[in-house]
């Protein structure tokens, strides 16, 4: 096994810079260019404080050194941490420095893959950890902290612990199949089986709800042109309560941000005005748009009492139409507080609209804003908080992030309801094992249980270096 | 005395991020957070795994602390390092939760300040620390670490003790005044005065070079319009060896950029072409570029073979004469390789050139270079870094760096020079103490033996936060 060695924390100038360095010879190196007391002869979990010289002997800093001794350190190697003055100039002399004493630059996530290989952190807590560092809203940094701490896995192991019984069961009727008995009572077996999809299914539904609390609840602003959507994006991002983060990427025909209100984080999509035309351009940025409409978790359908009644109506109607279930609908009316706009012109649309929203169980109630002067914006941020609200609660139960985890589980799934047909159809138990075992197999992926270096690759690799 | 606290690390996504937490309270704040061993228990300098958790109990991260009881910390005081998962939402709410416990947010410098006043760190030394962070090549940081380790402060104070005891020689004078004897022998008296004398002088001296190597040797690229500035600029920053940084701020029309060659760093500035101009705008950018030139340690003074001799020799003749003793000029033929240029014509060039440099110390040897094909720019490496050796060595002597050291030693060796005319003149005892008790004053405020608030927020407020 290689010593290996990176910078663990962001790049640039500040206070301090931590370098991690671990494995068999991580004391060594270090105690090849430390000043001060022997590394080598210190308790585990003990700091010290001495100089770093090259070859030559000039001294390249002043630092703390950390000694962590496996197995009771991150990594469950000899590892050390060796806290520098924050100048990038001194990092990357250390880090040379090191790197000519033996120990190899860390991939990314190499840490953390040493961490889970000698059995210090399951493989879900491992990918916890990535997601806690990209955390951005206390949902998302709930959802991934339960991660870390290893919910998941204790979750997706009981599930595999119970399939892996029934699949005993089963295999042991096959023993003695011979003597045509059935150890397993099937109809207790189909009820734990049942019980069992029931929770894998309740998990993998909740990916939509998981993703929306990590990446942001999907908001898409929509209404015909000029009727305040841009007004209102600023207005929502500049709120107080709104913590603004840039996505960088996006395209600029489609403006994405996003902000957390009460905790729950909202991207907010700001699309192009919504009407036929004949501009090819512009139809491009139309079509973007509706179909923006369709990811959305919610949209928030803008109004402008100034501009045409009827055609902003007939695109709503479209829109409501092609909603599906789980896509909610705020309307809003917007420039409620303008000079310009009369009370009988918002009433106007106040009653075309109801009469076009009755009984549409996924529309919210209308709402007044006038975003410039930012009047109904606290409003707009409760109903966005009572429109996110899903029936999967963070705060009770696991929810799914991770699309590994997702796709693993859908197998699961899957492969659990194909033994249940199976035995509603009264198949003979080598069927209705090999489907049980399918549904073992993917829920060991899930923990680790079974890995590929693929795998293992494909994980890790998406870890900043350090981790 | 209150508990302060801040980030040490850069903002942003990494592995890990340290918060620093500092003062009587820091231990049981932290405990107040902490779910592990108690804090208040555990040995000075020794880390420990436990949790963060919030008033709800919600768990905020996993986090090794690392504990370090005063008198033997960096303040002085009992402190506390958190290594967080370098999420910025985990950062800033533990920073939230630990500020609601009792902690204040420390100022910039704050850290460093209590360093100071707790008597762990001279003046001169926190004030390398600051230098150590920004510096950014070899020779600059090998300053810097000589500063933090207290080389400078060690020098002064020597300077300080040597004049405290003539100053109290000549007091002793005072004293016995009516008795009209000499306890200070007038000619050793002056001697130890001289010596002390030369080394405030050459420490005073030293300023600039330290500044060179501090913020990198000022490099104006001059010459008529259109003789390859830019180009050679560019091949200059795009070199393997050159180390490439932008300073923001600078002026569009005096580009400046740094870059460091085996060591030592250059600071290139690339000027409007020098020519008679009847346009008023181009005027003041010729102005501006005629001001670099007295700024200057070096000149690389560009001649295109392509060009008008005459007005380029011209140019450069008044360039020659401006230039004072301690500037030095490389005049640099360009475009030598190029197809246009008949070795006539660089004969013709080098003709030209050799009668006007003629016996002109400061003027190095002729270079031909062609920036595009990157051709004879390794000689023109060797040449700066020729260039830029001054006869101050900081491999064997103290550089200074700091503008208030600077201010300080200047008045002091004033001060001291007034003292040795006042002997020279023979004038009383009383009037030659006051001038050396001046000069030692200068030499207590800068080692921090005298200091007011004032000096302190001054020096600490340019630090970052968390040192």
């Amino acid at each position: 096994m290689t010593t290996i060695l990176a910078p663990a924390t962001p790049h640039g100038k500040g206070a301090l810079a931590i370098l991690r360095i671990s494995g068999p010879d991580a004391i060594s190196i270090v105690d090849s260019v430390w000043k001060g007391k022997s590394l080598a002869d210190v308790l585990s979990h003990t700091v010290h404080l001495g100089c770093i010289a090259d070859e030559s002997g000039n001294i390249l800093d002043q630092a703390v050194a950390t000694v962590f001794r496996g197995p009771k350190s991150f990594t469950g190697e000899d590892s050390v941490e060796l806290s520098l003055h924050g100048s990038p100039w001194i990092v990357r002399e250390v880090t040379n420095l090191l790197l000519r004493k033996g120990a190899r630059g860390a991939e990314p996530g190499e840490f953390s893959r040493r961490a889970y290989m000698n059995g210090r952190m399951d493989l879900a807590s491992a990918e916890g950890v990535a997601d806690l560092i990209a955390s951005s809203s206390k949902a998302a940094h709930r959802l991934a902290i339960q991660q870390t701490r290893g919910a998941f896995s204790k979750e997706f192991n009981q599930l595999r612990d119970k399939l892996i019984e029934l699949v005993s069961l089963l295999e042991l009727e096959l023993v003695f199949s011979e003597e045509d008995v059935e150890f397993a009572d099937r109809s207790k077996l189909m009820e734990t089986a049942q019980i069992l999809l029931t929770k894998i299914d309740r998990l993998t539904n909740s990916y939509a709800a998981g993703r929306a609390f990590k990446e942001g609840v999907p908001v898409v602003i929509a209404g015909i042109p000029n009727v305040g959507k841009s007004t209102l994006l600023n207005a929502l991002l500049q709120d107080e309560k709104a913590i603004v983060s840039d996505i960088p990427g996006t395209t600029r025909d489609i403006i994405e941000d996003t902000c957390e209100i009460d905790g729950v984080l909202f991207r907010f999509i700001d699309t192009a005005g919504l009407r036929d035309s004949a501009d090819i351009v512009e139809s491009i940025g139309i079509d973007r748009a509706r179909q923006r409409l369709t990811k959305a978790s919610i949209v928030l359908w803008l109004i402008d009492p100034l501009s045409p009644i009827a055609e902003q109506t007939d695109e709503l109607q479209k829109a409501i139409t092609d909603l599906i279930d789980h896509q909610k609908i705020i309307p809003v009316i917007t420039k409620a507080n303008s000079k310009e706009v009369s009370e009988e012109a918002i009433l106007a649309v106040e009653t075309a609209l109801s009469t076009l929203l009755n009984n549409k169980p996924h529309v919210a109630d209308i709402l007044k804003i006038s975003a410039k002067e930012e009047v109904g914006i606290e409003d707009l941020c409760e109903a966005l908080k009572k429109a996110s609200t899903t029936d999967y609660d963070p705060e009770k139960e696991l929810l799914l992030t991770n699309a590994r985890h997702y796709g693993d589980l859908l197998r699961a799934g899957n492969a659990l309801r194909q033994a249940i047909s199976q035995m509603q159809a009264g198949a003979s138990a080598d069927f209705i094992a090999m489907d049980i075992r399918e549904a073992t197999t993917a829920l060991s992926s899930l923990t680790g249980a079974i890995t590929t270096p693929d795998l293992l690759n494909s994980i890790f690799q998406n870890f900043c270096i350090g981790k």
